[in-house]
This record gives structure tokens, C-alpha cells and sequence, in this order.
């Protein structure tokens, strides 16, 4: 191996100590054994990321990549209103990466297990001829049949946000702009939260009825939930909660709301007889539409006639 | 997306319908959501393929790859003891890929995830600047406290190896001397089986005391098993099954059958006192040594002193 690969394993190893919870047995042996409370399913998931698709290190420190490699992993356990119990990681390092470089990813990755109490139980690790790639597997619990599906809409039930949206797209195009930003004015970009917390609330009250999270963009993500579903929907263009980022906290354009990826935020529909809180866990939970029988998707901005919104949604800065 | 990532989709969710098994949710939404029997543990493992490292283009034809990829992580599933119930497969692709390529992954893998009934339940997909890179994940099941650690060795334990050894090494060394050579003269290397039934009759029968893959070549792995035990190991080098290759059916050198890696055979442990049958599913099973208390491995020579047998394991053919 290229990369100083005992010292990288002890480094997990400790950390699937550290917070041992589903996991029996973690790195070491052939594969992770994992324990399952009674009743409950198991749900997985995997998500790459790649150098020079999902980061550039010019513009991404390695805590930031390795906290966004996980974020994903997470969003995902949150989306379904699911528990994280472990994840695996998968890396493939060009041989003259600096260990610095690795020091750091692995430093903001634990970081972020270490909020959720989330063990690392093993992984794999190799050469990459080209470029860093990473592969997160996040494995997750819900009580039986309690998981928040992307099937679950209805026609007339309400459609929600959390958080505020287009942060991350806005960052990513100032970076392109070759402008200089300061991570902590884009922390949807840089220090991503994922919203476990709010979709273990939305699951033990039962307030959801299909729930997607926010990675490719709204436009792309509503329509997988309404594919899903078997439903269109109708969103209202000046209810949409436009992220203040930057200098002067400006909002962000209606299009890095519609289109714009990585803001790990959640998407939700409830019933329309349901009390859906404005804030959960001090989070903002917005009403942005409804859904429709129709199965195409209405934008509504005032004033004038609704307009298709197809699905645009970021594809990453590959193109 | 650079491909057509629908009609992958399409597939890969068929896949998933076919061996519904452990798998609730599978393709189509955040996350997969599988069952767990009653009584029983989850196990997860997660392997990377490659282009560059685990294979050429011009050398192994996308079945090949595909049957590989998935073999790595059922081999892993093999090694506990369990039973397969599921994979997810992430996938990163160039761009000028000819969909023919993924088509014959494709049909490699799910030809194999066929022979052991396991359905893709989901996956990533993404653009690739730069070569194929895959990431496979297996989960499976095994009863309560009854997986076959690595770390269960005990001194005056026999040692046995299934099949036949060096046969994947050899076929790489070809390969890479510019010989031609038939695919149908090395199975191993290019049409690998995962040792489950194996693993699970060991299991099944308590007659392992520790058990790992040959992964990385006899050498490393033996290594690996015998730190987690916290035990030494002697082996007899004429015990060792060389693997019969090319077009004369010559055996291999005892190099690749000590050093050589890929072979996806199980190396295990059982008690002196077990009777471990000769042959298991129509596989020979092979008395090569005992284990030590002193940690360090030996190797047997006729007439030779005993000289110590450190890890070699072959680090596929970047190097």
C-alpha cells in the first residue's frame, strides 16, 4: 500500500472503539458485524466522492471534503428518519498525496461521526492511479415499517423544507468565478449539518408522509419524490427560504434554489390536516407548495401563469 | 450523468425485484431498507475495483470485471461464514465509456449475484474524470455470535486451505510477461466462485475456529489471521495445493501459491481434534500447517531448516 495504511486503520480502529453501539465487531476481520435492535430494519447506503467532480483541492481543505463525505452518507439515514449506527469507508489515494492531506480528511470526517456517535466499522483502502476517491457506506436503523419513504405522497398533501436553500450552489459558482470566499460565510457549503435530528422528529411524530434529502438540487429532488410517489406538485416561487450567504448575507438567485445541489436540507410532504412545526430542533421548516394528482410539476411566481419546472438539477461542476 | 444512467438503473432494479430476500426498499429511494432474520447479525463489507489496479481493460473483459468486483465482497460474506442478502454497487465512469463496456460489467456481476440470489438494492452513480472506479458493498447475515472471526485461533489448531492456490498470480504474471493466454486455463482469476457454500457449511458444522479470504496471497493473509488470534502458524510448503494453470495444466511455483493473492479461497482453523472432511461441496479442503503459540510463521521445506514465512502478499500489479 502507498499510504502510511497501518497508522490510517488504527485511526478508525480507535474510532469504532470509541462508540461501539451496533457494531460487534469493526475493522480487523473480514467484514463488519453489526447488531439490530428488535424490530427494527437496517437501511444503507453508499455515496462517492471524487476529486475534480465532488471537490477540487484548490477550493476544498481535506476536513471540509471528509466532513461532506460523510455528510452524504448521513443525509441520506436522515431522509428516511433513520438512527445512524456506522459507517465504512472506502479510499483509493494517489501515492504522493501528502498524509497531511489524509490526516485532515480523516480529522473532518471523525469530526462529524464523533456528533452523531457514529462508529466507523471498516472500509477499504488502495491505490488510486488518479485522483482521490472516496466511497462512504453509512448504515442506519428505523423502527419496522417506520421508514420515511420517497412513495409516500399524496395528492393534496403540503410540501416542506428545512433550512434555507441555494447556499451551496452559490458558493460553488463563486469558486468558478475565481472569487475569493471565506468558508464561514457558505457554511451549508463548507460545514454541512445533516438533518437527522429533524427527520427523527418528523418519524416518532409520524408527520411525514415521503421525504427526500437535498443533493441534486429541489427541481431534481421533487421530481424524484414525485416519480416515486405517483404525483405531480405545484411550488410557490416566493416561499422558498433563499439562503443568505456571502459578505453582506445577500440571497441567494431563485435559481440556485430551484437547481442548486449539496444543501443536505429536507424535503417533506404532510398531510394538510397535519401541525407541522415552523422551527424543529432550531431549524426553519417552510411550506413551499402542495402536491397535485397531475403528475408534472407547477412553478407558481406571482403575478404570473404557472410554469413547468423540469428537473435541473446540479450535476456537480463536471460540466 | 454522463451515461445512460436510467436504463443502469432500470437494470440494476430488476435485479433487485427478482431476489426481493432480505431487501424491503431497494433502488429509488435514500436509502435501501433490508429485514434481518430473527436472531441474527449483519454483515457488511466494501471492496474497490479499480481500473490500474485491479484490472486492464485489454486484459480483463467487463464480465471478467464485473464477476471480480462482486466476488471480492462475497468472498468477504464466504470468510464469515454467512449468507448473502444483498449488494450495492457504486459506480464511476468516464465519460467515453462505450455503453457496451458497462453492459458486459453489468452481466458479469449480475450474472454471479444470480448464482447466489442476491439483489442489487441500490448504489451511486457518477462521472469518473479519469478511469473506472467501482466500489462494491455486500451485506449479509449470519445467526447470532456465530460468525468465524479472524481472531478465534488457537495454538495446535490444524490449518487448511479450500481449493487450489496461486492460480490468479499466475495468470497475472502471464498477462503481464505478454503471453496469451485462455481465460478457461486460469478460473480462478478470471471466473472466480466465492467459497459461501464452504463458508457456510464450516459454520453450520462449528468446525472453524477462525477463518479469512485469500485476498492478498496466502502470506499476508495467514499474517492478518494469525494478529487478530494473537497466535504463530507453521506451514509445510509440500502441503500446499498448487493450482494446475495454462495450456499444459502445469502446476504453478510455490511462490504464487504462498504470495499470490486474488484466489478467493478460504484459509481456516479447526481444532486437532475436529474431523474436517477432505473434500467440502466438491472442493478440496487441505491440511498446510498448524498454529503456534509463538507469533511469528514458519515455513517447512523438506530437509530445510525452518525458515519464518513473512507477508508478501501481492499488492495486485501496480507495483
Amino acid at each position: 500500500m502507498p499510504l502510511p495504511e497501518k497508522a490510517l486503520i488504527a485511526r478508525i480502529r480507535e474510532s469504532g472503539q470509541r462508540y461501539e453501539g451496533a457494531v460487534k465487531v469493526g475493522i480487523g476481520d473480514d467484514c463488519a458485524v453489526l447488531r439490530l435492535a428488535p424490530k427494527h430494519e437496517m437501511l444503507v447506503t453508499t455515496d462517492f466522492t471524487l476529486e475534480g467532480i465532488h471537490f477540487r483541492r484548490p477550493w476544498h481543505g481535506p476536513e471540509v471534503v471528509g466532513r461532506r463525505c460523510l455528510t452524504r452518507g448521513l443525509s441520506d439515514i436522515a431522509a428516511m428518519g433513520g438512527e445512524p449506527s456506522a459507517a465504512l469507508l472506502s479510499l483509493a489515494l494517489p501515492r504522493d498525496l501528502p498524509q497531511k492531506w489524509v490526516d485532515g480528511f480523516m480529522k473532518g470526517l471523525l469530526s462529524l461521526a464523533s456528533e452523531f456517535k457514529v462508529p466507523l466499522a471498516g472500509g477499504d483502502i488502495a491505490e488510486s492511479p488518479n485522483g482521490i476517491f472516496a466511497d462512504i457506506i453509512v448504515l442506519g436503523s428505523v423502527p419496522k415499517g417506520k421508514a420515511i419513504l420517497r412513495s409516500g405522497a399524496k395528492a393534496s398533501d403540503r410540501i416542506y423544507v428545512t433550512g434555507e436553500l441555494g447556499g451551496s450552489s452559490a458558493a460553488l459558482e463563486a469558486l468558478l468565478a475565481g472569487e475569493k470566499i471565506r468558508p464561514k460565510q457558505f457554511p451549508r457549503h463548507f460545514h454541512p449539518v445533516p438533518r437527522i435530528v429533524l427527520g427523527r422528529f418528523l418519524r416518532q411524530r409520524g408527520l411525514a408522509s415521503a421525504m427526500i434529502d437535498l443533493s441534486d438540487g429541489l427541481s431534481t429532488d421533487l421530481a424524484h419524490l414525485c416519480e416515486e410517489s405517483g404525483v405531480g406538485a405545484e411550488i410557490q416561487a416566493d416561499a422558498l427560504p433563499l439562503a443568505q450567504v456571502g459578505e453582506h448575507a445577500g440571497k441567494v438567485g431563485l435559481r440556485n434554489a430551484l437547481h442548486g445541489g449539496e444543501d443536505y436540507e429536507l424535503l417533506f410532504t404532510a398531510s394538510s390536516d397535519s401541525q407541522v412545526p415552523r422551527r424543529i430542533a432550531g431549524v426553519p421548516v417552510t411550506l413551499i407548495g402542495r402536491v397535485r394528482r397531475e403528475r408534472h410539476v407547477l412553478l407558481k411566481q406571482n403575478r404570473r401563469p404557472p410554469s413547468e419546472l423540469r428537473p435541473q438539477g446540479w450535476q456537480h461542476f463536471a460540466r
